[in-house]
């Protein structure tokens, strides 16, 4: 496939004309080819357009041709062979091993939410009966399903170019839904991009479906994503991305004529607790395993492990030993872009010049564009009364917040803002200390996990990718796993409809023979 | 029970004393004794305090002691006896049947959400089982519970001072989803949410709850109840009002340092069709229906039939003949506050003083504070062309809007907002007809319904009382019927969690016998 650098707007190519985005060369910077045309407002009009008049018969496509479509959009990603592994890996920096396999989970995602659409559960179908001779009014029927909200934006993620990206969770889950979707691409990855971008529009084709179904824009400026997010026909909106970015797009979702919903997944330090028992039996192995997690892809997770939280004592030092003595063997990485590695450098600087932190590691030194690990601490007293300490250093630099005693881990987790993870190191003796911090933790958090740490989301149905705000914008859902596609549903109840107005999988004696609750029960 | 105008906050009383409000008789306008003390921010702040320690304790209930409490608060309702009955009829100057009727429907509510709690579904138990041996990486646990997503405000509703008030549909769906409730007593009827706001404090009390479970405040100007919105304690919010009012709160929530969910039911004109072959069938006795439909209750329901579109013809001249006859007998009713009135007069002015509109038939001249039917016609241009024709007028009032053909009613279907309900009206003939307009309906409503008027909403399991923007503020959620919990839960995710540290519905086995989702598949 030869990349064009063009906008792929409902199945049509068109080259852009508002300014030009380029990828880079994460090692070294070097502008890559070709120029990518920036969209106009026209562009963006036209794909929201198209995507309005695909809506009507995407949504009502059967849920086999819908999950076939999922599949076809996967099997294409996979056709496209080495070439996406090699752009991929050249504009995001991202090792090849990695690279691999996040296109092993992208296409995992879309053939979850292929076997989700079949399933039909997402449909949430109900019917209450009627009741003709009830007193002292009649009972009318009611039958109820969801329908999907509306065509939504997609926000390409930087850090996973690949399965956050053009057909990543939040496009998969909302075309499992029944809603078209245009895509503004993250500019660190725009031949990525156009490579995923032509295997849906490929599928779109190949499925027969209205070409409005998926767009793909690029955006030279900010002027294309905010006119998707403010565009009336656009009903919904998923971004991964900076707590600004997801912040000024909330603000222009709640500001239009008719609000719409912004998933928005931002900023989260994932705190994780070393509890006593654990610290004193393997502090030390814990301390080598938080570094390579750390460390892992250049830190550059949303669910990377940024705040330690402990109480002081010899089990500390051992982790401390354990994390220091790691890190400073950990190689540098290169980061996604030279920019992210910019804000990188200057979050570490700011924590090496703070009055309150101590760096006790760092990793080892790296090229121009590279990271290198680093690891701080600070006292409870300095972390509470330094707000600022609180806010994520995108790569792996990580703060051990050293508390006095348990009731001071305690006020530091209360000061603490919501987050997508918290990880808690128990052995057996520290169970009853876990159990009483619980519930504050549960209302901190989406995800609680146990001698583990957050990186590593896996795929499934039992997963919470989300979290209270700032993590993400809507504590009440999740971008990873099947719960996603709740995200751009809809309920609408129909009473005493007619059997052939019925949508076909309401209709009496259950055609389609999917999960339908009666009078409030299942099956 | 005497009433003593206090503020009830966590279990205890108190005079407020910041202003005062008083009933007054929706009949006459004479005041009621007693005055109710305002509360004051301190009053705000305290029961907002109490909430948030009440939260652990509450949201942790076993199932069954949820459920006894939400069938206590039920009984403690009927408990109080006519009391009830006649202060809401002298506040609300509705019917005494209407009345009894809505304290049935308030009690049905209770029990409705108690069998809810207890079914244990809402509790969305999602089992992913570790798999050690997988390839790459093993697969870790993960098991998912919905939790509630903290106190929740609730605004009591001027409409239903008992069903959408102090124990209505928000606050039984928000106490059953483990959140404590702060209500905002609406001025309406302040006795009443008095009495009610008692059962529900002495059945916190009956079943040993923390007491600030439950509060219930008066506010004498609007700094309650904006900054109850504002409270950082208050983590969702259940509104039933103008939209006005809706938008407001929807502003403050969304300006918050973290943003919170608001679920505000707003405004809506719940349109008619009426289609050519039931019209030319029965236009008269459709005509007689729709006017016995507007006139219930003063008209005075969210899902009022404010609008009526059809194609001009004979069929429509016999539907406005029937309408306007059984119009012109209907008696005026009191309406629910004198405020109430006046707008609804002023609405009433307006369209009959519109320069497009013409007024086609009156109710009969009532009382100084009842309120007369009124039956307004324009043309689909000029509907169209005036978008404050579209402006909810609160009481029974309705617009019929003439289409000169089946595009120009597509036309005037497509520049609807979001509304609650979209009535259709059809015989067999018309079934090619609604069907081609269904996929348009079915954006624009929570609820379609066919021969019949969206006045009487079920409390079911297939209920939608919502619809897209600006008929509530969140479309992806009902007010009414089982699905109402849905608003104030938010998954979290357990991984890799020790059992004795697992809530217990998670736990293996079973051991509560809970519906669970494992690996995706129920049962």
């Amino acid at each position: 496939m030869t990349l064009t650098g063009s906008l792929l707007i409902g199945g049509t190519e068109r080259r852009g004309t508002n300014g030009e985005i380029r990828g880079l060369d994460a090692a070294t910077g070097e502008k890559l080819e070709p120029a990518f045309g920036g969209a106009t407002l026209q562009d963006l009009d036209e794909a929201c357009r198209l995507a309005a008049e695909a809506f009507d018969t995407y949504r009502e496509t059967s849920l086999e041709d819908r999950a076939k479509f999922l599949e076809t959009i996967a099997q294409n990603i996979l056709d496209i062979g080495d070439e996406l592994v090699e752009r991929c890996v050249l504009e995001s920096g991202l090792p090849r091993a990695r690279v691999e396999g996040e296109r092993g989970r992208t296409v995992g995602q879309l053939r979850l939410f292929a076997s989700v659409v079949r399933e039909g559960s997402f449909l949430g179908l109900r019917v209450d009966p009627a009741i003709p001779d009830r007193k002292p009014l009649p009972r009318v029927e009611l039958r109820l399903r969801n329908v999907s909200v509306g065509p939504v934006a997609v926000f390409g993620a930087s850090n996973f170019p690949l399965a956050f990206s053009v057909a990543g969770g939040d496009t998969a889950s909302a075309l499992a839904a029944g809603s078209p979707v245009v895509v503004k691409a993250h500019s660190a990855h725009p031949g990525t991009s156009e490579l995923v971008g032509r295997a849906v529009t490929k599928a779109v084709k190949d499925c027969g479906l209205p070409a409005g179904t998926f767009s793909l824009l690029f955006d030279s400026g900010r002027a294309v994503g905010q006119g998707l997010v403010a565009d009336h026909r656009i009903k919904a909106v998923g971004f991964t991305g900076s707590r600004t970015g997801g912040t000024a797009l909330m603000k222009i979702a709640a500001e239009r004529p008719e609000p719409i919903p912004v998933y928005a997944e931002m900023s989260s330090i994932n705190p994780v607790i070393l509890f006593r028992a654990a610290l004193s039996n393997r502090g030390e192995a814990i301390g080598r395993a938080f570094a390579a997690s750390l460390t892992m892809g250049a830190g550059q997770f949303c669910t990377n492990p940024g705040l330690i939280l402990a109480v002081e004592g010899d089990g500390l030092e051992s982790f401390i030993a354990g994390a220091s003595e790691a890190l400073k063997a950990a190689p540098a990485s290169t980061m996604l872009t030279p920019g992210i590695h910019k804000s990188y450098c200057e979050g570490v600087a700011k924590l090496t010049s703070h009055g309150s932190v101590e760096k006790l590691a760092e990793g080892q030194v790296g090229e121009r564009f590279q990271g290198q690990a680093a690891l701080f601490a600070t006292r409870a007293a300095d972390f509470l009364s330094h707000k600022e300490l609180q806010e994520e250093v995108f790569g792996s630099s990580s703060l051990i917040v050293r508390c006095r005693d348990e009731a001071e881990l305690a006020r530091v987790i209360d000061a603490l803002e919501g987050q997508l993870t918290i990880a808690l190191h128990i052995d057996e003796p520290d169970h009853a200390s876990a159990k009483a911090l619980l519930p504050k933790l549960e209302l901190k958090a989406g995800r609680l996990l146990v001698n583990g740490f957050g990186t590593g989301v896996e795929v499934g149905h039992a997963m919470v990718h989300g979290g209270p705000y700032p993590a993400t914008s809507d504590g009440r859902t999740t971008s990873v796993g099947s719960l996603a596609i709740a995200r751009f549903l809809r309920p609408v109840s129909y009473q005493d409809m007619p059997q052939d107005l019925l949508p076909q999988a309401l209709r009496d004696g259950n055609p389609l023979g999917l999960p339908v609750r009666t009078d409030g029960k299942l099956g």
